[in-house]
């Protein structure tokens, strides 16, 4: 467990690796586009979400730097998102996650 | 990355692991008992957190099987809580999320 000695600092990292992956969509968005750049509809398709609400996520993980949006110039426009370097970090955190939350699974409901 | 193919129930269990992560009181009492038993009272002040809440967050930790609520019969009855062997493998899983935290923060605000 981490040291009570460090723990206001930690926490504050630890908040802002939780806020990154909180909800119900980012963590979906990341995966869409773990194994290679896609367009905003395909994302929409993939995961099942509304127009409005992937488009506030995408600016969102944009500003956290986890993907890029690039738009080329044609008509229309072809808009597509793909995942930095940082955002492939998220895959070893998640990997952790998953490890962790099947355990506990097996904890609390015995199987 | 996770693969997309077992991606269903990868995100069940992510799920839960964020769950019982996130919002801003389960942490800090985890590190609170992580050291050693602690009585609600303890615990109270060291988080600086209402009886009513903190009330609700053990029972919430409890029901999880990260710590456990042992209440001796004297009078007044003296109520314990003590991290489980489960709880203690949280630990690994902060320092994770830690470490993915402060990699964040350099990469988001570069510093």
């Amino acid at each position: 467990m981490l040291t009570k000695e460090g723990c206001p600092g930690n926490m504050l990292a630890i908040k802002d690796a939780i806020e990154v992956i909180e909800g119900r969509w980012k963590l979906p968005i990341m995966i869409a586009i773990s194994k290679g750049s896609k367009r905003f509809s395909e994302i929409g398709k993939e995961i099942r979400i509304s127009d409005k609400m992937l488009s506030r996520e995408l600016k969102a993980l944009e500003e956290h730097k986890l993907l890029t949006r690039t738009a080329t110039d044609s008509f229309p426009p072809i808009v597509e998102y793909a995942i930095t370097e940082h955002g492939m970090s998220l895959g070893k955190l998640m990997q952790e996650l998953y490890q962790w939350g099947q355990e506990h699974r097996k904890q609390v409901l015995g199987s």
